[in-house]
């Protein structure tokens, strides 16, 4: 079956549409398709499922959660590798910068989702549907997973998504500091804003810390963390979230 | 450098705890490490971090936050490719029930890290720290992953982890139905339990249910799902996370 694919014996069965979709992917994804039913299937949203027998529907949401996990570990990856001195909450926190709901929307679009979509559901695309492209581009991610093989897919996104469409140095300067962006704001809403400590449980060895942040004396929001800036940092970052502070 | 590595010259330095570790992971994970420094740095808990200069700390936490990724992704492809009929809601849950502190921690222990990570912090094991061998065990799949690649670690992971300590029809008989849970939980307390359609969002080919439970007449909870039903075990699972019915 794998050396049938790698022959693309498939391809002598295209009919018009499949060349076209094939040929799109291709310039998508930098390789031509060896089973493009996984490409179809994951521009086939849940809006425009297929019912199939016994109530079962055929849409891209499948695919769409294997693409976020495999999507997860490439970013978790490749932020990883670039920042070889950072800690864990520093990369989480990036990751979630990269891989949430509206960057993935814009990325979708920008790589020519729409279009594809669009012919693939026969022009009837719910415009409504806020997430569509986000979602479409990791069911495509997970296509191109089982597809092509991790390596191939991990090319994929590190050389079509990430770098084309990510500036990680703006990323990580708008990330880090939650702590000066509430005390900015306490400033410019003259509120007055605390941290302060309430707990440290633990060892001597591994240590708890709890964080109070209290804007005009009562308690908004707590963190906790193995230091008191990170304690701080999750107090503030939890405030900021409530405020709608985050970009 | 690669090349060295297969060629396991290496292990022409190893002194005889270096021996030891190289042959407790053999056993574990099946085959000898290339690079030995980074399981060295899996089993270094972060309360057991080394300072180097500059205040930067030494600890598993960011092979943690890699093996965390590339966990989630392997267990995610296990079920997707486990159960071809599944809808994305049932694969997401019975992962998180896979893939959690608690499992994991035990899968940890019983995998054999309590006695690796003792040697390694020099004894100073700290006990009260819960999630050690979880987090260890998630650190552990980093390093293999980096060491020797996903397909090598996404077999470590199915063979040595998940058939050997995960009862998965167990699993899927008690993830499935929160609403039935609730209920059940209902007659026993004497309680009356409702799910009431609270509105429907949405165009008519892609629908946003919104179900409210009601316990004794007052709101407990809300859900929300692309039909009825799924909106109803949402709230279910919130009721039942709420009234700690889930194990």
């Amino acid at each position: 079956m794998k050396v049938l694919r790698l022959l693309r014996i498939q391809e002598l069965t295209y009919d018009k549409k499949d060349k076209r979709l094939a040929s799109a992917i291709k310039n998508m994804v930098g390789s031509r398709p060896l089973n493009l039913s996984l490409y179809r299937l994951a521009f086939r949203h849940a809006s425009a499922s297929k019912e199939i027998k016994s109530g079962v529907k055929i849409s891209n949401e499948r695919l769409e959660y294997l693409g976020d996990a495999v999507l997860g570990t490439v970013v978790a990856e490749y932020l990883f590798q670039k920042f070889p001195y950072r800690d864990e909450g520093f990369l989480t926190e990036t990751r979630s910068r990269i891989v949430n709901r509206e960057s993935l929307n814009q990325v979708g679009q920008k790589i020519g989702l729409p279009k594809i979509v669009e012919t693939e559901m026969d022009g009837k695309v719910p415009y409504s549907f806020k997430s569509l492209y986000g979602d479409t581009l990791e069911a495509l991610i997970g296509a191109v997973y089982l597809d092509r093989g991790y390596y191939f897919c991990r090319r994929f996104v590190y050389e079509r998504l990430i770098i084309p469409f990510f500036d990680l140095d703006n990323i990580i300067t708008t990330t880090t500091n939650f702590k000066s962006k509430i005390i900015e704001w306490s400033q410019r809403d003259n509120k007055e804003v605390d941290f302060v400590l309430k707990s440290v449980a633990g060892s001597q060895r591994f240590k708890e810390f709890t964080v109070e942040l209290t804007i005009s004396g009562s308690s908004f929001s707590e963190g906790k963390g193995s230091t008191k800036k990170k304690a701080e940092q999750e107090a503030a970052k939890i405030a900021c979230e409530k405020l709608h502070l985050i970009l």
